[in-house]
């Protein structure tokens, strides 16, 4: 019997009508569909395709342990991950061995921070095929209504978990900034622009393309956690004729 | 009569299947395609949608002046260009305040380097929509069957046409790379690797997703210029379980 195919499918940042012609026949086709989540959620990437799946298809949910007791800096993080990962490979494995095709739904784009990367690097050994997407970033700068980057603009792509002088070094040296990973470490986020003198032009973008769209000045936001679905923005102001 | 709606429709980075469902849908039932394009040819995005037109679609081919003559830092370069963009604009605009929806062809996401900004910065009086699409870098980073970020990798998008001590500072300093803007600037892009110490780490993908996609190591590629469709990946070596 041939081995199934593993699809990495990106899903884009969460409108369904910005997923690939591709990516959106792979998922309405698909009988065996995995996705991530955290335990006793619906899971971000499953909720995208709402609506859209088979009748016949069945759902594979790989549950994130529980690890926010755990800094990740502890060993013991990535041993419990490391076996959590070993997990889902083994489930996805058998399916493609038994000769079925397996899509998993990725928030996204697959290779761009995306939790599909775990699943691919221990995959070598299987048929697994990798479908690009639309970024969370080109849905953020999309919303805010304004070109990112123009001329020859430095993007720097920054994550709301590097410690704050890194952050305030990088963002004041940098064109265009984008910031992820945002909920608990706004306030973070938020000090390093401002001590890179970016502050007031930072726009925070929570819920990029879905209904709940939200687009505000940084330094107008409270104190809150960041949504899941949010990212900070600082537009480049290059070159342009 | 109601004006009509310039759609600035990101078609990704060459795939056709790449595009996202809405971008499809808006191309193929369009009325009024229009796209840039250097003179005598046919033009990048033109080539992406080859055969998805509608039969009754009137085609706009917005060809760029002739500059290559003119460095851009000649005030004469803004000039001309400035002249062309209004020339486009009100092409676009005299069919929109005719009641015509106007699609403008855009390849990988309007809002990142892209020519249509140009425009976009131009039509604030008229109904003007942004559809995001795949990066070429994205694009480029998937075929190279490799994640390009993990954890908390610092991503760093450069042009090629920065000064090369500016492109080996920045390279230096950063996890992941992204280089694009090619062309005639492959030979300083690579030399500024080098004095990175990242040249050995370097792929150059050329028309990634596309049927004539390569990937090579860039160490390895020739001294031709790369062409139009191409791009340097560095991937991070972030935290990884």
């Amino acid at each position: 019997m041939s081995r199934g195919t593993i699809y990495g499918v990106g899903l884009g940042p969460g409108d369904p009508e910005l997923m690939s012609v591709r990516a959106n026949r792979l998922v309405r086709n698909a009988r065996h569909v995995a996705f991530f989540r955290k335990a006793g959620r619906k899971g971000q990437a499953r909720g995208i395709v709402e609506g859209m799946l088979h009748p016949d298809a069945s759902e594979i949910a790989m549950e994130y342990p529980v690890t926010t007791e755990i800094p990740f800096t502890d060993p013991r993080y990535n041993a419990i991950l490391s076996e959590f990962y070993a997990g889902c490979v083994a489930r996805l494995a058998a399916l493609a061995k038994g000769g079925h095709d397996v899509v998993v739904l990725c928030e996204g784009d697959p290779f761009f921070y995306g939790s599909f990367m775990h699943l691919h690097s221990r995959l070598s050994h299987l048929p697994v095929e990798v479908i690009p997407a639309i970024t969370g970033m080109s849905g953020a700068w999309t919303a805010t209504d304004s070109p990112v980057t123009w001329g020859d603009d430095v993007l720097t792509v920054l994550m709301g978990t590097l410690p704050e002088d890194e952050l305030a070094r990088r963002m004041a040296g940098s064109d265009a900034i984008v910031v992820m990973k945002l909920g608990r470490n706004l306030d973070r986020v938020r000090r390093a622009l401002e001590r890179a003198g970016r502050l007031g032009a930072a726009w925070l973008v929570e819920y990029a393309t879905m209904p709940k769209e939200r687009v505000i000045r940084l330094a107008e936001a409270g104190d809150a956690v960041a949504p899941y679905f949010s990212i900070v923005v600082v537009h480049g102001q290059g070159r342009r004729p």
